[in-house]
């Protein structure tokens, strides 16, 4: 908690003191000797200290009716601690919801300047994926996040708002009431203590825990230069599965996101499904292959069918041999086959025509 | 001219019989001995054959002003020959554009029943790249080919049309006008003999000519069944490239794009750059990276551009080494260096910060 009031959580200078000289002793070290130190960061974090006033931070949290958990305590979410520079501590409105492989927890995080689109992918995502009971991560932020939690909210996987500034604060002001509600039906979480200034590096900062408290990330919508590339930066470091939802290469809100899968940084995902299939792992959940059983077979015209019906298994066999099968001329066969070709069900092949053998089974 | 009257391009049994006996001598067995053969094939063949009269289909051919080239002309596109089947002959109204790596022919095509947002991307970047020089080959159809021709007519790079139907037909009639301009910028094609209706089966045999005919393919839009996929097949069994265009997932439209880049059979573009940079060959031209150098320092704040002319090139620095040598505060510094991580411009490294390799030079 100390340390979560004097320094910046991912200060470079303050991680190599307390790894050189232990998180205790280090503290002890700037405490004493910092205001006299010949280096300027210990004497700017002997000058934040000045204020430290632990006893008062508990009563603080305790008036708020928050949790103040820190590494050592049994609800840590140990997530976190695949980050290079974890939290000092959280601050926890509400209570952090149950997430499993199988449950998983999924950051769905984009732009503040979103679409008309973004907004509507976040929230009806959101809501489906919250439906199987996932819990949605974001940062209650204008756009995609706040889309993203108001479609949990209408699940049952609960929401985790990860606030850039202290708890006591509701940032932007006109998500108060939406920070109130994501805090009774899951949890706000923030790094930083209370009273602290959103600030512009502690979004940056804070967009790593989202990462961290999330088993993949889903980015809607995102501009080259948007702070939910740093999410999926940190969930891929992490390597942890990042999403990306295409877009109009029109949008600049989407140019991120394409940015992302064509440097191979993000899977394209194109519904919930996809999303699940790719953060859940194999087996608790397959995304039905769009062009899959029920589709393929509706679609097919009679003629198509009845072909695919005479042809073997595995087998090749030839068109004449289909026309026996299936009691059709042989011109009606080629057009069907190629129908089926199109539809990626059949093959030519050297010796003749089989089914194609992913579409086993399928048609 | 004969085998193109008599059989359909890809028809597996007859390129089975000429691959066992010679095409001349093919032919001559089918002629003379077809209609009494025990083959269903090979009497449908001979029931074809019945009408030939290659003198008739010349003289069409003369008063059409239409060239017939077959794989022994000298003009004969050659690009046709990696086809496992590449076509009989080729009835061609005007001039085949010349192409080259270095100019290189592109396919652009998609669904009939195209959104705007597709009309307008075939259009804009068919005109782009035909003003850099790039022949547009496509199909006529309505939807995304029509789009892409007209954009290409605006360039110089010259178009062409392949047909689905024979020369003398316009199909579909609404493009008759379309299909003549075509043939004075570029040329009209098609492998079917003259007077050939345009069957469904022709256009997926059409639509390998299309990849064919080009040293890479673009799918602009494409339900998930729709026949440019399998033009995109084609090309990629051609070891030629495929560029698929994202769109919003919650169009139909986008989604065969989708599924191919999902199925890492294509590469997502987003402007016409990307995809000269796919299909022409390396050194040829280069796609400026998106968040490539004067955005960058454009864009940079003068804090955090003071901060990145002081960190050294490729080394690794300190905050503190940092704040010397640009004048600055440790708490500026810190602040600039996460908005330079957050714009891929440094990272943090195990001994300090430094630029990231890839951003060296840039800013």
């Amino acid at each position: 908690m100390a340390w979560a009031r004097i320094a910046e959580p991912e200060d470079p200078i303050v991680l190599d003191l307390i790894a050189r000289l232990g998180i205790c002793e280090a503290l002890e070290s700037v405490l004493l000797h910092g205001s006299t130190s010949s280096s300027a960061v210990a004497r700017r974090v002997a000058r934040r200290a000045q204020g430290l006033d632990l006893v008062r931070d508990q009563q603080i949290a305790r008036s708020l009716g928050v949790d103040v958990l820190t590494p050592a305590d049994d609800q840590w979410p140990t997530m976190l601690d695949d980050l290079p520079a974890p939290p000092w501590c959280l601050w926890v409105r509400g209570s952090l919801p149950d997430s499993s492989a199988a449950r998983p927890a999924i950051a769905v995080v984009g732009a503040r300047a979103a679409t008309g689109y973004g907004m509507h992918i976040a929230a009806e995502w959101s809501g489906a994926l919250s439906a199987r009971g996932s819990c949605i991560v974001s940062g209650a932020a204008l756009g995609i996040d706040a889309a993203a939690h108001r479609g949990a909210l209408s699940g049952d996987g609960g929401t985790v708002a990860v606030l850039a500034c202290g708890i006591d604060r509701a940032y932007p002001a006109a998500h108060s009431d939406l920070i109130d509600q994501i805090a009774r039906s899951g949890a706000v979480v923030t790094e930083t203590p209370p009273g602290t200034a959103p600030l512009r590096m502690r979004f940056l900062s804070r967009n790593r825990l989202i990462a961290a408290l999330s088993h993949g990330t889903v980015v809607v919508e995102a501009a080259l230069r948007s702070g939910a590339l740093r999410t999926a930066r940190v969930a891929a470091s992490l390597t942890r599965p990042v999403a990306v939802v295409p877009g109009p290469v029109t949008s600049a809100a989407s140019a991120g996101c394409h940015q992302l899968a064509r440097d191979n940084a993000a899977v394209l995902v194109t519904d919930p499904d996809e999303v699940l299939d790719l953060i859940a792992p194999v087996g608790q959940f397959t995304a039905q292959d769009k062009r899959s059983p029920d589709r393929a077979r509706d679609l097919l015209d009679p003629l198509a069918r009845r072909v695919w019906d005479g042809m073997p298994v595995r087998a090749s066999t030839e068109v004449e041999s289909i026309c026996r099968v299936a009691g059709l001329a042989p011109g009606e066969v080629v057009i069907a086959l190629a129908e089926l070709e199109a539809a990626g069900l059949a093959e030519r092949r050297l010796d003749g025509w089989g089914r194609t053998p992913n579409a086993r089974g399928r048609a």
